[in-house]
């Protein structure tokens, strides 16, 4: 459950989780063993890449990941190692060049498709261009050529009222990428100009693939992920595991769960209702969407998996609206999981629960551990 | 007390540990601090060496003893450096080569030492072999000369009905020892052809002696083990205590311990029965020996040590028949320990301990700070 993690409601006292009717959870808490994990560190407040990388067992400090890469990826867009991809907003500009929407008025998908064409396909001083649509006015631009290096700014000055900023090179092996996407941004302009709202694109997050060992290699699984947004997707890809097609509703993922169940020993399930709903500020929301997912979870225990954990990325508590650094949840069962008291799945009951408090770097370890897959080490 | 930890009886809900009266023990955990420790890290199940490497405050993972060191140290064999040691098994060989026991039936110890003695004092190469038992069809090899190094790989293919594995070199420096191996054991192999069924050999583990810091270099302590079990005593020897003669029983190694309790200022004493009963699923039989030990605890408590820490290597619940990854209950009890509210010691309570959960490689400086015998740090 995407930024599972909440904070009380002002009136109730109660978080999300606290104030949802989960008797399904609850009913696994009570078998299994519960806890709370630290995403990144005590106090920071983890992007959706560091979060899930943590989850996966990779150290999300060692492990970064670029924004742009991270959407090409999750539109199966091929990155070669060399590339450099940048996540773009289609967005409007007036007549002096200042920002006053940074999101172009959320266009359609299908018009963000429309004009990710017009704007595909060029050759800039010998680097070829992808541009490739997300969602709504989000696109991703992929440079592929000789010499280029990620380490250049943004040009996106994340506030309206401002103009896009020029891409600058932060060392000087960047500049040749540098040149190369303001010329693509300019050419971008140009293009844009009698597309009104989008008459203009901001860049962001230019990174290079990096390079994960795959779960395969790490944990000798022939691992599976069920997720509808294009990010986790591609997060999903980057550490090996094969990407379901799947229907987007919380039934559709635990209806394909149950198709592909026997083709694979682990699943990687992200639900994304509540981080949706976090993000917007809407607690009720974000307790109906935890209720659904109660409901929907006898399909996921009646597969009997020997390990079933459930937690979140990170936190997103709907009075933030946005993620945060408070630790999230965890509810771990297996037959030897050594349960504890709790009875009930909420960030306050975890807190006395058998797994502690710890980095969420050591899921995957205990995981493997309760499905007998790990051997002694040393005599 | 050895694999201390357990998991809850499928009937009754309790741990090994929770079914055991243990009124002693819970008198001095209501004076006492509890908590859990980790002996390596979160879902890592540790072998013997591990677990206590980690209680003597060694980190496991940057200390690394081989089997073979580790036995033949435990049967007071003197392992000096540069030699090469490797854990025995005297076994059943069918007449096409293929093994029908790994264990030739559990021979007697008597007849282990025979034929131990049968194959000792070889010199193969210029290579003097040591032949030494341990315990029933147990024994270890320590290989004597110029220009060995252990990175080979074990004969013993751990299954029945396979032939056991030639000697081979993991890389080009230990080609000689992998040869000269090979020859031992071809030699075995005719010298035991009438000794059916202990009519061949297995040998795995071949290692080294690490160099570890004497505990009286590390914590300016003079420690004492006592130990009836050959691999705990050797595993004491290597990080410097003295090991103290003594008799198998609970009450024999208390006995020990006061007697020689003028003469140390720090003691392990290591109880095996705990998790032997585990490692033979004899639920029930952990219960009696935990009973036992709290019965016998007032021997030790008598004695008023500053410091005294109850607690385990690892666990090994009786229902998973071995070693297992679970977090192990601690006791410290000091006059300065402030106590928390844990009046009963096991699993569960000592996850509300004071001490929380932490890795067991820090539980010798709790012990050292309780004792008052570490200094300030910093001015």
């Amino acid at each position: 459950m995407d930024g599972l993690g909440g904070l009380p409601h002002p009136e109730t006292g109660k978080t999300e989780l606290e104030t949802a009717s989960t008797p399904n959870l609850d009913k696994l808490a009570a078998r299994g063993i519960c806890g709370l994990t630290d995403p990144v560190g005590p106090g920071i407040t983890p992007g959706s890449a560091p979060g899930h990388l943590a989850l996966f067992g990779y150290d999300p400090v060692t492990f970064k990941i670029g924004r742009g890469v991270l959407e090409a990826i999750g539109v199966d867009f091929d990155v070669q190692p060399g590339d450099i991809a940048a996540r773009g907003n289609f967005c409007t500009v007036d007549s002096a060049g200042l920002i006053t929407d940074r999101r172009a008025g959320r266009i359609s998908t299908e018009k963000c498709a429309e004009l990710s064409q017009l704007l595909d396909g060029q050759v800039i001083a010998g680097v070829k261009v992808f541009v490739r649509p997300v969602k709504e006015h989000r696109f991703v631009v992929v440079f592929r050529g000789k010499g280029l290096a990620a380490e250049v700014t943004d040009s996106d000055p994340q506030q309206v009222g401002a103009a896009p900023k020029p891409v600058t090179a932060l060392r000087s092996e960047s500049d040749r990428t540098a040149s190369i996407a303001n010329k693509f941004v300019a050419s971008a302009r140009a293009a844009l100009a009698d597309h009104h709202p989008a008459n203009m694109i901001l860049l962001r997050g230019f990174s290079h693939r990096p390079h994960l060992p795959s779960m395969s290699e790490v944990y000798k699984l022939k691992p599976a992920a069920i997720a509808s947004y294009p990010m986790y997707r591609g997060l999903a890809k980057l550490v090996g595991m094969e990407v379901l097609p799947t229907g987007s509703t919380i039934e559709d993922e635990l209806s394909t769960l149950k198709q592909s169940y026997a083709n694979h020993d682990f699943f990687f399930v992200h639900l994304k209702g509540t981080d949706t709903a976090g993000e917007d500020g809407d607690f009720a929301r974000k307790v109906r969407v935890i209720e659904q997912i109660d409901a929907a979870l006898p399909v996921l225990t009646a597969l009997e998996p020997d390990v079933i954990v459930v937690t979140g990325d990170h936190s997103t508590p709907a009075i933030l609206k946005g993620h945060s650094w408070h630790p999230v949840p965890i509810l771990l069962y297996s037959k030897w999981c050594r349960t504890d008291t709790v009875t009930k799945f909420s960030e306050s009951t975890c807190l006395a629960g058998g797994l502690g408090r710890f980095p969420a770097t050591q899921v995957m370890s205990l995981a493997m551990a309760n499905a007998l897959k790990l051997a002694k080490f040393g005599a």
